[in-house]
Formats: structure tokens, sequence, C-alpha cells
């Protein structure tokens, strides 16, 4: 027993698959990603998810389903795989998110916000390690709120600050608050800006903070929801403040992200174009046209990303 | 000037339309709810909203698309509403949440958590406020942990406690904590008992306290998420700490829900199906068909009250 765990364990290490920070999977016979609907009979021998997800190296993450969807079909021609017909959604049976792969890319969705896709995010990290992906990257590709820079503008997320404009993540567990550190890996922001950028894109990408909050209207200091109990000036203070601090974009996922991947030490990014520039006002004002233009962007800022990491 | 305001006024007290806590909505010539992907064009004449949405007395709201859209078939029989077809998807455009009206019913998808919830809360308040809708009141169907009780009991929450076991939500706004209480409308859960419920069920309706929290699997004591620092026994005491709190039932949304729902003064309630008992297990493992078979039950339910709410 104790020579099976070393040997495992000496795998685990040369062939750099994911190690969870949660002993007791370990000692779970069988486990059921249940958001996901994807069935682990038997923990012990995970040969059928090895079959069908173990050369999984990168995993996009994004908030609908149907941008998911296109970013699968835009992937199959950057990374000339060979697929024709539909995308088909592997979860579609648990009606919460869409998966499609695409080669070696999962592209998941996560719908909006820190709690639903903490959700998918375990589920997705408890997937790899059954499939014993070795060193897999999550990529998160999003739209955002923009703090002055212009609408448009890709951001690639360095430190992740919360809604108190703290660099980590707070999370209640067993009714305590628990704080960790929210830094997106050093590598990904390197790598995704120098191999992802491309001096015609005619847009920018730049790398900066972010602020990741649970609420996109009082979350954000907007002044335009159902409820405001501030003044524009304190707004704007608030929004000076966090440019001050080198928030170049807003969003709802950044220090949960952040966080869980850092923990469990899988390389992760977030690359989120700006729909609008908060400084200047609380609505998204572009036409749809421009929207679909702009989602775009990140697409070929990770699609030549993600090429130049398979070719490595 | 003032003079309409008076009359205005006047007119939402007698009518009793909803009034939100967001002085600067009254100065904002146009909206869009962005993620509905509904134009509010001239906040100053609403009339096309008004005739779209204004006969709006009840809006049900849940995690996934599909099953809103079973549930507007469902409260189509229920509410003898003559429509055929399938149910029209009015922010399908929006690509991020679904909506089907049925008569003087909203059927809309939220996703998972508080943090997908809260965007389209904010902005159904603000679209029941533009279409002058007379009194709504907003009733959460859901699935959730149970606590004590066995899978298939339907919980209609009284208190809502938050991931730290207090009856209250905490919201960070300009970068500073806010924290607001978490009740739902006593009204509402006596009536969604009293008219809801039919001694041949076959399961049990009760009304209890419930959880709700930002994470699935750390932020509800599961061991058997991504991450887990603390053991079985640790875990054993904290949801023994739950149940001492009159908490029955655990899910994502609650806390947020009574609040904000509490704060701008709309009546609401939460109906939700236990899937699981926690005391017992982190895993679900009912079948398929078992689970749909307990989704139905908060349908039996809500659709008696809401046909006896619309009687009245």
């Amino acid at each position: 027993m104790s020579e099976n765990f070393f040997v495992s364990t000496v795998r685990d290490i040369v062939f750099r698959f994911v190690k969870l920070r949660n002993p007791h999977l370990e000692t779970m016979p069988m486990d059921y990603l249940y958001h996901l609907d994807i069935n682990v009979g038997n923990t012990r021998d995970t040969s059928e998810l090895q079959h069908r997800f173990g050369d999984v190296k990168v995993i996009c993450v994004g908030g609908t389903g149907s941008r998911m969807r296109q970013l699968a079909l835009y992937l199959r021609d950057v990374l000339s795989v060979q697929e024709s017909g539909d995308p088909v959604d592997l979860c579609e049976r648990g009606q919460r998110y869409a998966m499609y792969k695409v080669g070696p890319v999962l592209c998941v969705s996560h719908g909006v916000g820190s709690s639903t896709f903490s959700v998918v995010l375990h589920e997705l990290l408890k997937l790899v390690k059954y499939a014993r992906c070795q060193e897999p990257v999550i990529i998160r590709i999003g739209t955002c709120g923009g703090l002055g820079v212009p609408p448009g503008t890709v951001v690639v997320t360095k430190n992740a600050f919360n809604g108190l404009l703290r660099n980590e993540h707070e999370i209640a567990i067993l009714g305590k608050r628990v704080v960790r550190p929210a830094v997106f890996s050093e590598d990904v922001i390197r790598d995704v800006i120098a191999f992802g950028v491309d001096a015609n894109d005619g847009f920018q990408t730049i790398s900066a903070n972010t602020m990741g909050t649970d609420c996109f209207y009082e979350g954000q200091g907007r002044t335009d929801g159902a409820i405001c109990e501030y003044t524009e000036k304190d707004k704007m203070e608030f929004l000076q403040k966090c440019h001050d601090l080198g928030i170049r974009n807003i969003e709802m996922e950044a220090s949960m992200f952040a966080s869980v991947t850092q923990k469990v030490g899988v390389m992760a990014g977030d690359v989120c174009v700006t729909l609008i520039d908060r400084l200047k006002g609380d609505q998204v004002t572009i036409t749809m046209d421009q929207k679909h233009e702009f989602e775009q962007r990140p697409f070929l800022v990770v699609g030549r990303y993600i090429k130049k990491l398979l070719q490595q």
C-alpha cells in the first residue's frame, strides 16, 4: 500500500498531474461531478475519463454557453482540428453548464459571477485530476467594464482585487471568514501577452489589475441598479481609488478564480475585453455589432496563445 | 414639476407601484436592462413596457432556463392560460437568462448562486417599476441540500442566513462592508403554506430557516470539493450548528434574495426542494427520475399559491 502510494506520488510529480488540496478525495470510492453531470464510477480506475479527457491541456471558461460554442468553432480553425458538424455539448444533461471539446481544449461556460463559476471550477479541477491531465492551464475569456481605457481594450489580469479593494478572496468556510491571496500565474500573463498580441490587431492588450465583485450594480459602484444609497461623487471617488490601485477592468470572477487556482497550484489566466469605460458612465451603450466584434478580441489573443502553447 | 411629482407619488401609493431605493433612476432619461436585453428607450414614457409587462403579478425565478420553461408550461395548465405552442424566451437575445410569460406570471432563470441572481434581480425590479406592475410577488423555486429532513421535503424559507451563520447579507459597496437584514415576507410564507399545501401531496412542506452560501463545496462544508482543509468532524459540528439555528436547507441565493427584496419593499419568498440530507452525506445520490419528480414538488406548491393569489 505504502509502496503503491510512493509509486503513484512519484508518477504524479514526473508527469505533473494535478494534485488537489483535499485528502478526502483519496478515500472516496466514487465521485459524481453533479453540475457537470459527469460520473466517476470508480476513483481507483478512471481509465474511461483518462481516455475521454486525458489529453486536455487548456480549459477555456467564459460566461455564456453560446460564446463557448463560438469559441469552440473558432479554435477548430486556429488549431486545425479536423472536426465537422455542430460541437457537442458534453454537459447538456446537467442543464447548468455547457462544455465543448476541441482537440486538447475544453470550452466551458460558467455563468455570471463567482458563485456559479466556483461550482464549475471545483468540478473541472476534479475532472482534470481524475483524467490525469498534465499541467492543464485554465483561461477565462470574458467581457467586463473598463477603467480609464477605451472600450474594446483586452485586459490580462495581474493581481485580482475583491470588492473590498483587497488583493485577496474572502470565503465563509464552516461559518468563519477565510482569506486567501488572489494572484494569477506570472508565466501565463507573460505568455498570453508575448504570444497572443499582434502589432496589427488594431486594439490594445494590456496586463493590469482587475476587480472582481459579487454584485454588478452596487458592488461595482453603479448608480443605475434597483438600489443605490450613494452619490455620483462617492462613486467617482471609489472608481478613482480603483484606478490608483492599477485596476483597469471590473468583472465578477477574478478574485475567486485566482485564489482557487493559486491554492491548488493550477496555472490560470483571466483575459477580458472591456465594453465600457466606467470613468465615463454606467450604462453599456455600444451597439450589438460592436459588442460582437469586441467579444472576438479575447478569442484572437487566447487563440494565438493556445496555438503556441500546444506547439511547445 | 413639483405638482407632477405630487400627482405621481399619490398615484404610486394608491396603485401600489414598485418604488425602488435609488433616486438616480428618476434622473435617467433612458435605461437599458443589459443582461435581460430589454431597452427602456424613454423612462418618462414607458407605455410600451406597461403594455407588455404591466399585468405581471408574480415573478417566479429559478436556476435553469429549462426548468423555468417547464414551469411556464405547467402554469399554463394550472392557471388555464389559453396559449399554445412553444413558450417564447423573451430574453433570448441577451444570451444570459431565459424569461417566459404566462398570463400575469413571469418565469425567469437566474443561474447558480447570488452573484448571477443579483444581476437579474436588480434588472427585474427595474422592469416591474418601469412597467408599473402593482404589488408584484417574487418567488424563487429551487433545489437545495437538506438538513435533517428527508430528501424531497419542500422548504419555504423564513429567515435567511449567510455562510457566516448570520441572519443577514453582506455586500461590499464602494469598497466597504455593508450588512443588511435577510428576512422574507411573513405574508408570503403564510400564504404559500396555507394555499400551496395539500394533505394528499405525499411529501412534507415546511417553513424553516435557510442558509445561502457563495460556494457549493467549502462554503457548505462539503468534503468532496477540489479544496478541503477541515475534517469530517469539523464538518459535522458545523452542520449541527446550522441545524441548531433552525436551518433545514442550504442553497446559494437566500440571503441575497431576502435582503434585496426586503430593502426595496417587494414581497418575496423562497421555495426549494431538498435533494439530499447533508447530515447523511455530501454527494447527490438520488436517481435522475427521482430528481425530476422532486423538482415538480415546488411547482405544485407554488402553482396552487399563485392560483389563489390571482383569484383574490
